[in-house]
């Protein structure tokens, strides 16, 4: 089975609640710098994780630590609207960075609160293949775009009880590794999933979900389904930097991923249930 | 499965030659600093190694990089009797180094040759556990020394066609990574493993074996079972810096370990067929 792939994003197989339920669950949850480059809030986040008990996939992308690295080493860092270039020295420090030292720090932590965690860059077992960024100015370097997910590689490890912790970096099938956005594996990695489990996708945030008032974080929407976005987006209530966010988040609900939800990483247990975040669903136009 | 655990080293259980003659091969290869550090060394042995059609594991060790960074970094080594104090900075060096940057540019490099590799830590499931050195006299830091091998993992991702690539950092349980010594990382994963499959152990070496004269490089011992390292031995033919080696290859084949096999890298088909190379062997005393 190890060399079977399948794409990913199979748009428009998306299947009926009814399909849903008789499918498992599976939840994928993506960190980012805020908690990991938090000693305190990561060790609790990793806590809550592993208490889960359901199937479950980690994604976490990159934080401070591989820009702090750089500057030890004296690399300079070329930041072109808010995107690292990942030059060959730079390829390196954020392999070095997210598939060492971040991706084990999580692994051993969640191994020491009884969670059979394991950890892959997208090069391990070929599960997350892209290619090298194509772009008609621009050279970003070694950043990959992904082509697809080994979903068999990931169900053969949840089926026998452990916990994926996916990494940043993916691999093009010829040797080189790629610096990969990590919003974006989790969300690919949640489609091509989606038709194998009743998938949930869960993005932290630094804020409590998605503001009806940018300035008042306790006006977080609690469910949002496609007209009623489009209807805020009219009302010019969503603002720019969320629009993408919620585009992607509804591709992904249109590729068959179940929910999609938004929120702080505190308050795990609260995001799932509904009580706190926003939940972003399928749903009458 | 994820949960269960087998101790390493089940001495005296070693197989018959008629038991090992119905299982599976497995070759566990070691590859050290020599090819680490050599772009086209290492090019050529992981064509090499992807070409070898049966079960596989590479235990990979460190070579100069973590020295290099270190450098860079400006964190000071201390090397005790040519063995690194890894303090809590040094650990995070070779973790990036050795479970980052090695492993993945090694499992990236596989793929390309069609060799479905998976890099591990002993972390990532659980699959090597070990516990900080203790020693009455000197403290190493965080220097693991091997508790238990995971070999239903092990066997899990053989039996789906992965070969697993496994780095020199193990973790003990509690969430803390430690710095390992990836010979003994391969030969307690042979010996683990000897109960599951026929095992065959590969140590690369920078001579061409075991020699008869440490002078002449053409003086290579084919095969050595006991009785005639006992007799080289007494007749001081073996030299100081072999005999540690040997002893461990010796205690490798009495826990069950098919054969031990040490010889030069570039030589990978002919040390398998026994044409180059030492062969260690069970055999009469």
């Amino acid at each position: 089975m190890g060399s079977l792939q399948t794409p990913t994003s199979p748009l428009g197989l998306g299947h009926s609640k009814t399909q849903k339920a008789t499918m498992q669950k599976l939840l994928i949850i993506k960190i980012g710098g805020n908690i990991i480059d938090n000693e305190i809030k990561l060790a609790a986040f990793l806590k809550d994780y592993a208490s889960i008990n359901s199937n479950k996939i980690l994604v976490h992308g990159g934080g401070k630590l591989a820009t702090k690295l750089a500057q030890q080493m004296g690399i300079e860092q070329i930041m072109v609207d808010g995107r690292r270039i990942t030059d060959a020295e730079t390829l390196k420090i954020v392999t070095m960075v997210y598939a060492g030292a971040i991706n084990k720090k999580i692994v051993a932590q969640l191994q020491a609160n009884n969670c059979n965690a394991i950890g892959l860059s997208g090069a391990d077992g070929n599960v997350i293949k892209a290619h090298k960024r194509v772009h008609s100015t621009m050279d970003y370097g070694f950043v990959g775009d992904v082509d697809s997910v080994n979903i068999n590689l990931l169900k053969t490890l949840l089926d026998n009880g452990f916990s994926p912790i996916l990494s940043p970096i993916t691999h093009n099938g010829e040797g080189q590794l790629l610096n990969t956005n990590a919003d974006t594996i989790a969300q690919e990695t949640a489609k091509a999933m989606s038709g194998l489990f009743d998938v949930e996708l869960i993005y932290y945030f630094e804020k409590k979900g998605v503001l009806l008032d940018a300035n008042d974080d306790d006006s977080v929407i609690p469910e949002i389904n496609k007209k009623y976005y489009l209807q805020l987006k009219n009302e010019q209530k969503i603002f720019a930097g969320m629009i993408p966010k919620l585009d992607n988040a509804f591709a992904a609900i249109d590729a068959g991923v179940s929910k999609v939800i938004i929120g702080k990483a505190e308050e795990l247990q609260d995001l799932m249930s509904g009580k706190f975040g926003t939940q972003i669903v399928n749903g009458e136009w």
